[in-house]
């Protein structure tokens, strides 16, 4: 390799992003890569020249294994949009200038639709100063609403922890011989991948959610409210997954009828929960049944001791491949992922073009979802299935799920 | 055995009450009980004559391995306050007829607090009518409240759960470099055994939470502010454990002081949920920093995916010895658990009379909280460690855990 290597990770983190960061630090060695720098808290750290050699923290492949069990972004994050360089070159010129002391040649950015236009303008700057420093992006995102990846690693772990957190609530809402309605609020602001995943905990032994609300389509509240009464005429004891993002016909969110106060981040995007609460309440008022909310919140994102394996495996993947593609030359490109065959799941790792992927967001095909917006189709019971398959075990020291040292911060 | 033997669930279920339903039955059948049955929804479900019998839902071990994985009570439960018999004879008369007709020698109830009661009642009933049937109550709640017992089956697996949680939880709090307050509502409406075990997330890797906030103590909310306002000075992430159930000075709930609608339950028990929630809030407002309320909610009672193997294992041990107990003659009791040493971890069972028991709250001793009711003292970890080690690796099948069928209802 012609130059050391910088990598970073940005946007919400998820159970598997530090396997993506082993990936492109252990294949970054093999291919003989000098140093290898990890930027602290993304692009935005590295503005203030906090970044740090991982030679000098991962010393053996046991804290590589640990990192691969540990949750959350190892080197910190940042929700940091750069300005359009044909608007403001100073803020890229310090960019560079650290590259260039750092001795540069390949960038890596693990994150998903925002970090990912890092990348683009990133790489886009490069040409116009006939830089050779490669940029490739590394797709991450429990949202997996990234395009021209078949999935997104992150959401797998992400998945299965949802479906199997489901199937135990579901278990719970049981117990007792009276009506009730249990809300599970699943994240997902513009997409239903995650809440679409909980139909998983379906099986012989559990019925799975009743309805499931994606963001999708309009949501109704009288709707709502007249199917659960409809459905408790025959069953006692309803679940029902909804998704954060849920949104009545007139674009209102359906968490913004509550009074919380709502923080907002630096790509506008709000705090959107609150829509199980909201509608639980609802319930209560409206049909007088015992209700109870459950947001999932940041466990969904967070949850290591559930990580998928085929997630955890492929996160690591599209991290080696992020790096081989660098060595082999390309630069402007995320790595992507493609389902060859769904019975044996087999698939491959690409690169694609990162104009066609930023600020783009995939969602759930609506021929996927019912049409009045209650649940899903078998298709994508078929394409989330293999995403949650098998377990890395967790190192258990003193009962609990060990992670690595984050002495690093 | 002289008759056959009935056993029921009640109140909120855990991750290990059926573990004790295993525990019965097996031992029931060892000591040559003809017929278990058990009944469903508790006492309320017994006086509609709801009830099963075992023998035709427990065809092998697999099956028993599988209840033993699986979350909530089985034979569904139920939240229902048995009248003064002085005051009422007519119920009391029902039940024993059913009893009766069932040709009932054994009674075993698996429950917390309110469930004693129940036993409590029927074995003084039976004494006056001068019943031979034996009643013993089992130990069960995840709020570890129940007098006499050293603690409680499903404390442990709730610890464990609420541990490794609180873990995965600050990690992902540590990622962005500015101020942030993560608050984790954690159960327990009058003791903060719960919230005290989130500060067994602290390890070599984790700081643990920052502030622990238990209901044994008033809460102050200018204090909590202050405290955290002060923290802010040399940590930028902060993640702090509240117990559901923390109160003002002059009595209120914390999360009184929020809009939303409260369901409340026969025993007059209200959903205490919302403190994280409100307290979060409450910091945006007055800190203007990034906040999050995290309720762990019903996840902490029914993660079977995460069960302490010690904790599974005791839970089937009290109902092994209420069954052996009652074959001795015992009646109006319950199991406890006595702690013979901590290093090694030993326990042992016995009987405790249960007008001792029945209606009566363990606290978390004052002396084991610290003064300004921020954290435990050691004595409390010392106490907590040994409940959640090890594990019972759940059968996963398509990625998910199995439970058992639940065709029962």
């Amino acid at each position: 390799m012609v130059g050391n290597v910088l990598v970073g990770q940005s946007g919400g983190p998820t159970a598997v992003i530090n396997s993506s960061l082993a990936g492109v630090y252990k294949t970054a060695k093999a291919q003989g890569a000098e140093k290898v720098f990890g930027m602290l808290y993304g692009i935005q750290g590295l503005l203030e020249e906090k970044y740090v050699d991982l030679d000098e923290h991962f010393h053996n492949d046991l804290e590589i294994e640990l990192l691969k069990r540990t949750p959350s972004s190892y080197l910190g994050s940042c929700r940091y949009k750069l300005p359009d360089y044909e608007a403001d070159t100073a803020i890229y010129d310090t960019i560079f200038q650290i590259l260039k002391k750092l001795d540069i040649g390949y960038f890596f950015y693990i994150g998903g639709n925002d970090s990912m236009d890092t990348i683009k303008k990133l790489s886009d700057y490069a040409e116009t100063i006939q830089s050779n420093i490669r940029f490739i992006g590394v797709p991450k995102t429990i949202d997996n609403d990234l395009e021209a990846t078949d999935h997104t690693p992150g959401y797998g772990s992400a998945a299965k922890f949802i479906a199997a957190t489901t199937r135990e609530i579901i278990r719970d809402s049981l117990v007792y011989d009276q009506k009730s309605v249990t809300i599970i609020e699943i994240m997902g602001r513009n997409v239903g991948w995650l809440t679409g995943a909980s139909a998983l905990a379906g099986s012989t032994e559990c019925a799975g959610p009743d309805f499931l609300y994606l963001p999708e389509l309009d949501f109704c509240l009288e709707e709502f409210i007249k199917k659960i009464e409809q459905l408790q005429k025959t069953k006692k004891a309803l679940v029902i997954a909804v998704s954060e993002g849920i949104r009545l016909a007139d674009g209102r969110y359906v968490c913004e009828l509550t009074e919380d106060v709502k923080y907002t981040d630096q790509f506008g995007h709000a705090l959107l929960s609150g829509s199980g609460k909201y509608l639980s309440n609802l319930v209560s008022r409206e049909l007088g049944c015992k209700s109870r909310g459950i947001e999932l919140n940041t466990l969904q994102r967070c949850a290591s001791h559930m990580a998928s394996l085929i997630d955890i495996t492929e996160a690591f993947q599209v991290g080696e491949a992020a790096v081989n593609a660098a060595v082999e030359g390309k630069t402007g490109e995320m790595v992507i992922i493609t389902r060859v065959s769904n019975r044996p799941y087999q698939c491959t790792t690409g690169t694609y073009d990162i104009h066609k992927i930023a600020n783009i967001e995939k969602k759930v095909p609506l021929t996927w979802i019912k049409e009045d917006n209650t649940g899903i189709a078998e298709e994508f019971m078929e394409y989330v299935r293999p995403l949650i398959q098998d377990e890395l075990t967790p190192i258990m020291i003193g009962g609990l799920p060990k992670h690595i040292n984050y002495s690093i911060f």
